[in-house]
């Protein structure tokens, strides 16, 4: 097949493991007989560095003509005293808005030889396979109105509006049954509808939506709750369905669970074109340096062949390339362990192609 | 002193646990030369029973009446059919309007003994001493508008309104610097500043308030790495200032992390009375059988002592008791281990009595 690929590299380790995965592509391309078309682009604090916004209307262009775009990270402190509405973090924010990318999709996953690496109890996470599905173009993220108003008083008021439609609900729940019934097929939808309308209408649309999925277990969990049971018990997880916030909080806190953010990929899918990215930051601290992580970026990549191209076959030859490179003892320093083989950035991407 | 005490004991466990407590500060009333006045009231599911709502007016006037309110739990499966309004859990939250409870203190602490039970590791949990402060009146909990309409296009619209004025935020801030200042003198205070307004005005607010606490560090953190760290590095909380829905999720993370949920205390103060109850639910699965841990409802009296009538000495003698109850190992089932003395509710009351 052919396919072009917008790549946003970004800031930080963003430039570093993008190219590695770059690298991994082109060799499935050759190794599978596709066709990948690379076009790079500005994003975050490098585009506002050359064109004063974080996501440049060329940017966009590029993103939406593509077949996928492959993300690194943004932000950094450079950017950080720019007001919020300026942020390098507010392209994400357009991308997703713009390209319609309603569901995030995000796999914890403990690759075994790492499970010393999380902070949890070995026998406690051993065996971890959830799949955290977080709507990603409503609630609380975009609703309106929100802002900051002086109050007649004195003093001011910040404002922000948590709001789904049934719509909304139907459709990010529909790729959560569809994405249970290729794994485990358990749903866990996540809310507050025992305080929250909002989450009410969540948890009646859910249960609606089910009556499709026969073949699929449901469940509702409050958010706090859910935020206790992953500490408890990760394994009984399958399929973790949450709004926008819900699902920042509780994708940020599966992904810990594993000790390994540095390995941990995601795809947000909705519309025409899908984008792929690490979950992890730009983590400026270690920027530069060639030991940033690339595997969550490569795993990133891989998703990519899979959700936007059905290339499912050439998707888990590069997971397995992983393991394998894992397997052999290869371990950049987020994952490094006494007898373990340390290596930079590259170099683990030319590991990975190696057993690929 | 003389103080009134409202003791709502309400569902499940509560109606086993709520008493052991009132019989040590009966204890401790006697010891110390207190007269304590104990006046009983129906809360959640019991009220629905025999008054059809969950919070009866009478229960609102002698708690309104009271120094403080002594509260067990509430809910169970009886209840859950019932549409949401009218369900046992809204008494908590009229209790918490009514009495203007701005502020929920849950120290989240690890005692030492019990180390074994949580899913993290011994050495990643060790020394564990945090006090989450969360705001309990106000943001998305309470805001307006919020309902579900129906849209003329067909389907529904679930809304809800995080909202937090200079006011609400600077008193709960206060609540935050004074604790600290108390302990090791750190906030950290959790918004999501980089996404939503309300949270913009958090930040900056707090930040303002910081200038009146020279002696205390703060710092700030986004909710999604705040939920990552508590499990990366627990340790290096102190103080964590919430908002109301952050500060439910973390606070129920942060609980779990001990491993003991059946151990944590609560207080909710703001106006007059204040209100103490443990943090763990009604578990009706485990209730009236005399297996429940009462040491989170005693521990939620000592905090009463301690917070409502400023008897500080006789706080700690209760604490002291509950550790030196551990360490003579008397257990109930939830935190039994081998080797230990296995006893019920009202055995565990007793030996911490005689342990006064
Ligand atoms: C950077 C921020 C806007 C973003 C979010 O909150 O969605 C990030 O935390 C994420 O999860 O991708
Ligand atoms: C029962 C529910 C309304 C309540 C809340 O969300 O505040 C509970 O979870 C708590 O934390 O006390």
């Amino acid at each position: 097949m052919k396919a072009r690929i917008a790549v946003l590299a970004g800031d930080g380790v963003g430039r570093e493991i993008v190219p590695e995965a770059v690298k991994v592509l082109k060799a499935v391309a050759v190794r599978y007989g596709h066709t990948f078309e690379f076009q790079s682009a500005d994003v975050g604090g490098h585009a506002i560095d050359k064109v004063g916004v974080p996501l440049p209307a060329e940017t966009l262009t590029i993103a939406k003509h593509s077949d996928a775009v492959l993300l690194g990270a943004v932000g950094g402190p450079k950017w950080e005293g720019l007001e919020y509405s300026l942020r390098p973090e507010r392209a994400l924010l357009g991308l997703r808005e713009q390209l319609g990318l309603y569901a995030n999709l995000r796999p914890a996953k403990l690759y075994p030889m790492l499970a010393d690496a999380s902070t949890l109890r070995r026998e406690v996470i051993e065996g971890i396979d959830m799949l955290v599905i977080r709507e990603l173009t409503g609630g609380i993220y975009f609703g309106k109105p929100k802002g900051i108003e002086k109050l007649p008083g004195g003093g001011e008021r910040g404002v922000n509006t948590e709001v789904y439609t049934t719509e909304e609900i139907r459709r990010i729940a529909v790729v959560a049954f569809e994405a249970a019934r290729k794994r485990r097929k358990k749903v866990m939808s996540v809310d507050k509808a025992n305080v929250l309308e909002s989450s009410e209408l969540w948890r009646r649309v859910v249960t609606e939506v089910q009556k499709d999925y026969a073949d699929v277990a449901l469940s509702h969990i409050y958010v706090d709750n859910c935020a206790m049971q992953l500490v408890r018990n990760p394994r009984q997880f399958d399929v973790l369905l949450c709004n926008n916030i819900f699902g920042d909080i509780l994708s940020d806190e599966a992904a810990m669970l594993t000790g390994s953010i540095g390995m941990l990929p995601s795809a947000s899918i909705g519309a025409k074109v899908g984008l792929f990215e690490p979950i992890h930051g730009s983590a400026p601290d270690i920027a530069g340096k060639n030991i940033a992580n690339p595997i969550a970026t490569i795993a990133s990549a891989a998703m990519m062949l899979s959700y936007a191209f059905q290339l499912d076959k050439e998707a888990a030859a590069i997971d397995q390339a992983i393991v394998k490179t894992l397997e052999l003892g290869y371990r950049t320093k987020d994952i490094h362990a006494e007898g373990m083989r340390l290596v930079g950035t590259t170099e683990m991407g030319d590991a990975i192609l190696q057993n690929l």
